[in-house]
């Protein structure tokens, strides 16, 4: 034990959460750091954990009617600089190309910081009449913001994600669309990822830039902080003024698309880790996780272990189970921990003793319970266990939100909330922004976002005072 | 017709190939050109046919054990610079980030032309032992290479593919990896884009910057020029001394790693087009073809008509058949000629006469042959008829390279033939560049591969009467 609890220990998730989480990111071989700062590489398990989240994600997307396209990874200066609000927000974090083929170019070529002002660009060539519309378009690309302080999947100089970008004739399908898929990402939480996002509107403050309303999904971490974990804008026209996108409608006028565009990337991944993980490392959602199964074989030299082995093995998959059988050399305790590290949702011991009684023991992860099955038995209960699994990790989650969500009507206990247990406080506010500014410089806490059910908790907002006018979740976030 | 004769009018192949192509690429709504130079932007029909080319690959590189990464978009100068005759062949074309969140790098930062350097780094980094061979890397992407001219898929400053790095610890090993996945990029060929592709390995000249051997597939276009449509490369060990890339073998020795590398890209698209397209537009392979049956309604508003197309599509749909219905208010003759501009496979007409005998029209789109069906046996008939197609577009391909595949041993002959039939000319070869040279310089021709059958056609070399060494495939090229 000995030996391999120094190789695979990882930092305890309670004493130094941000080391912990490092730690889980590396050991479960997730990423690794490159040579470029800020870039990371998606290691296999990493990757397939993005895989599974955009094959749920890109069906959805086609369900409803969307389409995917490929823009270019750069856009010239003068295009970006077309919106003038999306400029600000992003001219500051922009990386970009000044040299091609040996030659200083022409014109500087910014790398994509999002795709808006690219999609816009040739929507405006595309769409000409009520019958081009609505346009749905979504892209699965790379972007690339240049970031100070990086933290891998949680905010990196290049990250992976989906940009969704639409068009409408009108403003109420564009309002639509942007409610719609941030349906489909809380769906995404719900059936996928266990994970339980509180969803609602942003402040004008904490909107993007460019934006008449954004849509959020925030999760919250262990750590009891937030995480905003994917967006959804509705834009309006001020895009579609910017870059003449018109169109002729059944009336004849010509007028301007309403637009929405929509993301979410590989956070998620930080996410899953932060809501899941323990201090034996990673803890994945059953649906989520690339292997669902980890065969271990104990004395696998003892005659009839190997086989039996390989034999539930074919059977699960016969299932639909995704399955790995460790035939390594390794040590069995050590399979145990390296299966722990990488989360693998359920763990099947195969050893000598059980097998003369045709029994397995079959081991949860994520709450540690062990079950010792008769072998048929434990094969067609599989499909269930990981759905009880899954149900119970969504509810464990959702425990927590509950748990961590207060509501309070007096700053001074606000106060005391964050600076003790931090987590959700639901919140009045006057929707003044100099108070929400107080409040972040005075807590660290931020406006997550107004829920969607604004049953008022109180009258006054608790900093000025003032009539209140919205419910808000407030949280320190990541 | 006169409107949409003047609408859709394209050129023809045989008068202007390249400009059919590109009216081709452009009318069919593959692509449209972006604000940035040789940046194209991927338009949902174009995507959708990368999608299914990647769906099929992405499955037969996993069933060969093959798994997904994602590496970084920019390579440090400094980490690009490690591999000397890569430099030497990628630094021209390299375009580079200089400026990032408003301040000038202290590095520059290439953006990835190709990914050895960065996969060479982090297998580096994660090798050890012989337990961590092999490493069978692939990643999506895209990459940028700064291109003079540029056509639509063909040659751009950024397109998409796919890249696979793996390393092995026996040059065996390694080699048939690079003929294994060889054989999968023929197999994609012959079951997905009816494409009948020449295979070998590449002369010297024209092997990729640090290969020691470069295996090609080549494809014969209908102007007669062949297209190099993706390749696989058996590195050696060259990287791996460069990178320090080495495990402790099972005889305790520290040994390097031998490398492959290969990769198709939207290239791919091209090659469909120019394979198969004609004058009325794209024909597409059917099981490539992101639409495979067409239903258009003749006299839609005629009671009974579009309540039996629709049934028919639903019909379809159930056998796992990908149908459109035209349910727009443009004219019959209309949406025949974009259907058949867009090159989906079949369409079928409904219409109120045939509707009387409960019959439709089904035509097919490779050959414009028309056959009247009883409804219920054109349904239950069109999956057979859908692989026909596919057999009979490769058949004829085939025969179209073998009708174009000469030979001779005189080279005053082949000067001839390129000057007037192009096509390939099987030659034999003395191994002299300055041959291969004097070959493109006098005719354009470039050898193409040296195919696997080395099966000898005469004995000297045509061009200097030195003895022949390899029997190559000659001919003008994309």
């Amino acid at each position: 034990m000995g030996k391999k609890k120094f190789v695979k220990a990882i930092t305890s998730r309670d004493e130094d959460f941000a080391q912990w989480y490092t730690d889980v990111c590396l050991k479960a071989e997730l990423m690794d750091y490159s040579d470029a700062k800020g870039f990371i590489i998606y290691r296999p398990y990493g990757y397939a954990l993005w895989e599974n989240m955009k094959n749920y994600l890109d069906a959805a997307f086609k369900r409803t009617g969307h389409e995917n396209v490929y823009m270019p990874l750069v856009i010239p200066e003068s295009l970006f600089l077309k919106e003038a609000e999306h400029v600000e927000g992003f001219a500051p974090e922009t990386a970009i190309i000044t040299m091609g083929g040996n030659e200083e170019l022409q014109e500087r070529l910014i790398i994509r910081p999002t795709s808006e002002v690219l999609f816009c660009n040739h929507y405006a060539k595309v769409i000409e009449s009520h019958r081009d519309l609505p346009k749905k378009y979504n892209q699965w690309c790379s972007v690339v913001r240049w970031e100070k302080t990086t933290r891998p999947f949680l905010r990196g100089s290049e990250f992976l994600w989906q940009e969704g970008h639409t068009a409408h004739a009108t403003e109420q399908e564009a309002r639509e669309e942007a409610l719609n898929m941030l349906d489909i990402y809380q769906d995404l939480g719900k059936n996928l990822l266990a994970i339980p996002f509180i969803t609602g509107v942003k402040t004008d403050k904490e909107k993007f830039a460019g934006a008449v309303d954004t849509y959020t999904i925030e999760a919250l971490m262990h750590d009891n902080k937030a995480l905003q974990s994917g967006t959804t804008h509705y834009l309006g026209t001020g895009f579609a003024k910017a870059f003449d996108i018109n169109f002729q409608d059944k009336d004849g006028e010509l007028k301007n698309v309403y637009q929405t565009s929509w993301g979410v990337s590989t956070r998620l991944i930080g996410a899953v880790i932060m809501v899941h993980g323990d201090d034996s490392g990673l803890v994945l959602p059953p649906y989520l996780a690339p292997i669902q199964v980890d065969i271990i074989p104990i004395m696998s030299h003892v005659e009839g272990v190997m086989d039996k082995s390989l034999e539930i093995k074919e059977s699960l998959e016969k299932l639909g189970i995704r399955v790995k059988l460790d035939d390594t050399d390794k040590s069995p305790g050590w399979k145990f921990s390296e299966s722990e590290m990488r989360g693998t949702p359920l763990r099947i011991e195969v050893g000598p003793r059980d097998l003369e009684n045709n029994q397995v023991v079959v081991v949860k992860r994520y709450n540690r319970e062990k079950i010792t099955y008769q072998i048929d038995q434990a094969i067609s209960d599989i499909p269930n266990l990981l759905k009880n699994i899954h149900d119970a990790m969504y509810e464990n989650a959702l425990k927590n939100v509950e748990e961590n969500t207060r509501v309070t009507n007096d700053y001074e206990e606000f106060k005391q909330i964050m600076q003790d247990k931090s987590g959700y406080v639901k919140m009045m506010w006057c929707g003044d922004e100099t108070c929400e500014a107080q409040i972040k410089e005075e807590t660290k806490a931020t406006s997550r976002c107004m829920p969607f059910d604004q049953s008022p908790v109180g009258e006054k907002c608790p900093v000025c005072h003032k009539e209140a006018k919205h419910l808000v979740y407030f949280a320190k976030a990541y």
